[in-house]
């Protein structure tokens, strides 16, 4: 169960956190845990809140940058409470179980941000949605583990519930072909002068959120790639 | 919202749970926290782990024993893992919330007990209900403040049904221009000669598809097709 899911905390400031998140997640079935330059770990503290859960603290996988981290897969899925001012497609915490149950052969990252400042505006481009977890308009800021818990918690709940039968059979791409795919187009774009200095990042920003929300499958980012030789081809003749 | 229902911790050990679970009451809207004979209170650790919700921790009420806490309550709800060995009747969560977001008129608490033993049998017995989380079988020890926060999140859902955030303020590019987009790129691949006559109907049927599944936006579109009339003048050069 949730073996095909990883939990993903980005620069994580109090190694504390990073203990109640396993305990978190091993309350709810979930294993695989990934630490993008945490402060700090192996820590003490993080032990000592992971009650027993050492486990996935040991098996905790390391990574220097969020592109690294999400190497192998073919969903990632941001939680933030910014979702009403970023432009990247949201999810309901329903849709989100609901996808998330429905495609277990599928590589999927929940991706958690910094205490303080959550994730930046560079790794929300990379999520291919957001989730925002409802709380109060009074005082909206949910501890990291907590929101971990509540996550893992609603995904436990849905799983041990019938899944819907419209399960999808397609292959995705994963993270690493879809951006070789866009780094190409942006790449073709500068040289027809669409992409200029001047607009590189906005354009850039909207080229990622335009084919993110897509859900390109494997074989149509090959279609994709073809498409940008053939042209990339007749502009040498 | 909520000013009915007393969050109460019994015999709490660590008092950084105290802070925590402040933190997790607030998020959902809680202001009530009582708390019978806990280990250390004031306490500098639980100040640090309630960042933002020191007028909980201020307005905390102090008992020394469980029956004085609940003194002018109506009903009493515990929580525990216990429910099937225990002859209190036990309440899902949902008919815990149900019940709750129906009955703002009376008094109802909420108790936890210590970290480590939960509600001893004596206090539970003062319980009218009790409601235990759903955790996996391989561990079930839910951490204190996250179990506070499962429950208020669970209740902060109910009362607010429609709490999922999926705000969509953009303008969905029309059939037509869409197809307009379509019909462009697919006679500038003819040109490129990634679409011949042999491959036409399959790969044009693709680009539908994968253009369909995007929901494009009408700003989108308009990128789509600056980025076709760059490449086209290139090409002319």
């Amino acid at each position: 169960m949730f073996s095909n899911v990883h939990i993903v905390l980005v620069n994580t400031s109090h190694p504390g956190n990073i203990g109640s998140t396993a305990r978190a997640m091993k309350t709810m079935g979930f294993k695989n845990l990934s630490l993008v330059s945490p402060r700090e770990f192996p820590s003490k503290r993080a032990d000592a809140l992971a009650v027993g859960c050492s486990d996935i603290l040991d098996n905790a996988k390391l990574y220097t940058d969020l592109p690294s981290a999400i190497e192998g897969s073919n969903i990632n899925i941001g939680l933030s409470a910014r979702s009403r001012r970023a432009s990247i497609p949201s999810m309901s915490i329903k849709e989100c179980t609901t996808y998330i149950v429905n495609n277990d052969n599928i590589n999927i990252n929940l991706i958690f941000g910094n205490e303080s400042s959550g994730l930046s505006n560079e790794e929300l481009l990379i999520c291919d949605y957001i989730v925002s977890l409802p709380t109060h308009n009074d005082y909206t800021s949910l501890n990291l583990s907590a929101a971990v818990q509540i996550l893992t918690y609603e995904l436990y709940k849905s799983s041990n519930q019938t899944p819907d039968i419209n399960v999808k059979q397609s292959k995705p791409a994963s993270s690493k072909e879809r951006n070789f795919f866009i780094q190409s187009l942006i790449s073709l774009l500068g040289h027809t002068n669409f992409i200029t200095s001047k607009n590189h990042i906005s354009l850039t920003k909207k080229i990622h959120i335009l084919f993110n929300k897509s859900n390109l499958e494997k074989e149509e980012v090959n279609m994709l790639m073809g498409i940008i030789s053939s042209i990339n081809k007749k502009l040498k003749k």
